[in-house]
């Protein structure tokens, strides 16, 4: 057979539904070299879409999207949906400026049924679909696919109970990959475990079950008896699993790789007329001996070399920078501990795991619980420290207010990803914190510019600061840094001549670029002083004071301007009598996938974008 | 026996460790009167206090707070317990300005170990304490007492997945009262209640573990053997529940009225050294007949007449106005549809839930999840109203990005509680949400002051608005309208003469105070004019003309000042070349429990407010 020839062939679903077994078996090889190629060249998520060839193979063979509707939950294992739904073209482009997005986007597809990018929302948005299509009469299944790191999320336990009751089918394929098992992770985990180790009961039932399903008429009487009867003898014959608690059919576990059959079960549960949980259990890296054996490095990674499996070495940056100054904290401190959301790797506190093991608490992908759990931590004497990205701390702003700052509790928020993310796009961008923060009473937040000012803030907000307090800091590594500027403890620093007539304030990442621009003006005879902000809440009044003369302010913020930290400062200005211009730039919408340097250019937040603005305004 | 000297004899809970079970009874009847003395004066939660009279007699017996950390999850059932920790002498000051909170409060008493208020949070910030005790070896218990309703909520989940692999002893009681069945609030629900009706293999369960539990040493080791083996006997004989999936040892469900049995499961429960859950079966309103026959109207209640059971005839107010709207435009098209987080009769959907059965979704106490099953609804074509209060959107913050605006899609709110709530004080205050929806892209927001305008605002926010959109409308009816203002459908109205020198801007129920300083001040000869915004995100261009020229602008908004539309507003107002004085008076801090009015003139936000603010810049 040539290989090249059947997966150039797919140009949409409904060319699946003419292979036989061993035809998508040879194609399920053909995709994995090509998901291999494109990682290895653009980073992506490796593992993952490697976990789920098959599966996604045997959903577009049995299912007839998009009009039967599939929603992937998180999403980074959409790259083998994406080349069977007419994207192989593309999907060189994956994650790149202005290419295919590395998650599913309706804008981008009609087989695309819902955005996703955070984590436990298929349940409830497919749910959605599914009574729209119900209540409009209208055709099609609806599919909800959710791996075992999701299902700590609580969201995806509301979309369960919710959906658990519903009269039609429905159906959930729980993708287990057992990427949530760790020390910390989660009873739901274990439960997992137990079922996939297959004990006895859930063999019995299984091939009671499956002898039912072969005998026809009979079969079904005798299996909806036992399914619907609350006899004792059912409930001694049919140990029934929290799923089926919840109000799901179950059938599993399932070896997520054997092609053949995942397509007959997913053709028997297509039929049922209630909600069903299909478990099908997938190895992470599949066929791909490097990511086979490391799926965590394979999960997300930049480009690495197909042959060595070797991903580039991992420099200093913010979240190393802090996983070593927690350590230090904790040493000193051992009120100090350590929570993340499924972040350990992430978030920088591999280390700190592992030193201070009853120190670190994750909770799993809950953001939610997360904060409260700090709150009681912290009602406890300790002071909790969590260490989250900037998009997923989203999630936990009701508990910001109702469980840490309406009791001033002494929680710390280490935020990560702070700002442009880049490849993730739109749904991972860090450019809401600041505002949201901003609108909540009793929060210090510090946003540092190097590394070297990370213990200050830290020891700030820990130590100085009487309630929550926050520290965000962006992704990778600190940039420019002029030999003249010399960062300080203090709330704010000023970098050149504070009698310039024009002032540009701005905080954290952007602060690299203020003094390139500054620079570059100075050259040009615009003279330019730099008010760079390290609490960002509250705002200093001498900071105010510095630039209450001016003849123009410009703010620069990588965050959103409604409601951000520009509008604030402009208000809190105009308040002290200032009576020149006021300019912000800031962020108006959601930004697409790009390169962070491409981005901030795009957003004129770079060097160039503050030149011109300035020139344009201040210059002869 | 003298019914007094009991409940007068209990100055703290050491007090209730010398009396009897006969005498503990008495106790409990007291409480009783007392609670419905107090709720017939005050107002308050009553059915859910009466429920939990013997579970807080008997908890406080057992354990010794506040060295036994005590969380009451949303924490409205939490008089007693207040009765019982030295709170009986402030009792009748429950909910009324500077009183004592309806909610456990740190700040009030060290026996409240953590202030909840919003639903299902117990779990996670008990968990935290445990956490804390456990580091710093500090003795004593951690109990979290959550309701049936409160577990549907996805933070309550995502506690018990954390805390169900604790080492140590934690109690969670779940005080089931039957009060989340109805025919949408989920599959926990009917779990609960297949539980309750006690089904063959509970009993026999039961059975076994008595036996097992009262013969010393044999039996504890066979009792072990059965609980940590995998054998196919043990599945068999020793049905598990949910809870037990999910780490916790499971014990009931019992009696909640029967003190007896209470005290002793609980005297057994803080023994074990792992976590359990007490199922508690109580029944709302017991010992009140009106509020037992009637607990949904007992729940929440205004001031009513002890010996009639009768309670103040609800009038017209925002919540009943937009449900009759609500049935109208589904009427005139099927696309509308309802979601309530179990706030059905609240957001005034009592009706609507009759006449729309299959169009309203009561998703459970879950503001995540209904938030993306909106998103899926409308990707499906709908066109979802999520009807929910202020406070409890915050919930949904991330969910709103992410699932709602990020996609564009067609998701109305129907935002009630929107401003100051009241009695139930800061926990509920809905001063966040234009805070909030101001950072997000993508979303417009209308904000009437008048019944009149609420049509409007829904045709607008879901057939004008190309994506999310949001309608606010605070608690209560309509304020004071002046007889020579109509309301328009336009994004602003004006009221007095545009010429005037002096602008006050504002939106939603405030307009009503605006116009009454108004009338004041121009008797004192200060010339006014007042913006009322309809339409508050985006401003419109047009309004903010209006304002250019003025010499001052004045800007009152019930919600957070930080973040807030003033601050949006006026820097809007400064790119448009305004050279006046721009001043905001709005919210700066969590604002206590206090009536609507007098709240809002502690705030300086009432006509009194306005009229001194304005005099003050404006007077000659």
């Amino acid at each position: 057979m040539n290989d090249e020839v059947l997966l150039n062939k797919i140009h949409s679903p409904d060319d699946l539904k003419e292979l036989n077994l061993n035809q998508l078996n040879q194609l399920c090889r053909e995709i994995r070299d090509k998901l291999i190629e494109t990682v290895s060249q653009n980073g992506g998520h490796l593992a993952s879409n490697l976990g789920v060839v098959e599966l996604t193979v045997a959903i577009h063979k049995v299912f007839n999207t998009p009009e039967d509707a599939l929603v992937w939950d998180v999403g980074h294992q959409c790259y083998v949906h994406k080349i069977l739904t007419g994207r192989l073209d593309q999907i060189d482009s994956i994650r790149t400026e202005g290419g295919l997005s590395g998650f599913p986007k309706r804008r981008e597809s009609r087989y695309d049924s819902f955005n996703t990018g955070h984590s436990s929302t298929s349940i409830s948005s497919a749910f959605g679909i599914a009574n729209a299509k119900a209540l409009q009469n209208q055709a099609g299944k609806v599919i909800a696919v959710i791996g075992d790191g999701a299902l700590s999320g609580g969201l995806a336990y509301e979309g369960l109970n919710n959906a658990g009751r519903f009269k039609k089918n429905f159906i959930v394929i729980l993708n287990d990959n057992n990427m949530s098992i760790s020390r910390n992770v989660g009873s739901m985990a274990r439960y997992l475990a137990g079922i996939r180790a297959k004990p006895a009961y859930l063999r019995t039932k299984h091939r009671i079950e499956k002898i039912l399903l072969h005998i026809p008429c009979v079969g079904k009487i005798i299996r909806n008896f036992l399914q619907y009867s609350k006899s004792f003898l059912k409930n001694l014959l049919y140990k029934s699993t929290l799923f089926e608690d919840m109000g799901f059919m179950y059938y599993g576990p399932f070896d997520g790789h054997d092609l053949g059959k995942l397509i007959d079960i997913l053709q028997v549960a297509k039929n049922f007329k209630k909600p069903v949980l299909i478990h099908v259990v997938t190895k992470k890296g599949k066929g791909y001996p490097f990511a086979e054996k490391d799926p965590k490095s394979f999960h997300g990674v930049s480009a690495f070399d197909i042959e060595t499996g070797e991903t580039p070495a991992g420099g200093k940056n913010f979240s190393s920078v802090f996983g070593t100054l927690l350590c230090c904290m904790t040493e000193a401190d051992p009120r100090i501990c350590a929570i993340t959301a499924a972040m350990i790797s992430g978030t920088g506190l591999t280390e700190y795991s592992r030193i201070f093991r009853d120190h670190c608490f994750d909770v799993g992908i809950a953001e939610e619980h997360a904060v409260t759990f700090a709150g009681g931590l912290a009602a406890g004497g300790m002071l909790p420290v969590f260490a989250v990205y900037s998009s997923f701390l989203q999630r936990g702003y009701d508990q910001i207010i109702h469980d840490a700052a309406l009791q001033n509790a002494k929680v710390t928020f280490a935020i990560d990803r702070a700002g442009i993310v880049g490849e993730d796009g739109e749904t991972h961008q860090g450019l809401f914190d600041v505002a949201f923060l901003n609108t909540i009473p009793n929060i210090t937040v510090f946003s540092p510019t190097y590394f070297e000012e990370m213990a200050a803030c830290f020891q700030n907000a820990i130590y100085q600061c009487r309630g929550v307090a926050a520290v965000r800091y962006p992704r990778g590594g600190e940039l420019y840094k002029p030999d003249d500027f010399c960062p300080s403890d203090d709330p704010y620093d000023v970098y050149g001549n504070p009698g310039a007539p024009y002032m540009l304030v701005t905080y954290g990442r952007l602060f690299s670029f203020a003094c390139k621009a500054k620079k570059a003006l100075e050259q040009e005879g615009i003279s330019l002083c730099v008010l760079k902000l390290n609490r960002i809440k509250p705002i200093a009044e001498k900071a105010l004071a510095l630039c209450a003369l001016k003849q123009k302010v410009f703010f620069f913020e990588e965050g959103m301007q409604c409601g951000g930290l520009g509008e604030h400062f402009g208000f809190l200005l105009s308040q002290t009598g200032f009576a020149g211009n006021y300019r912000i730039k800031a962020v108006d919408g959601f930004v697409p996938q790009a390169p962070m340097d491409r981005a901030l250019h795009s957003l004129e937040l770079d060097d160039q974008g503050m030149i011109n603005l300035i020139r344009n305004e201040c210059g002869q």
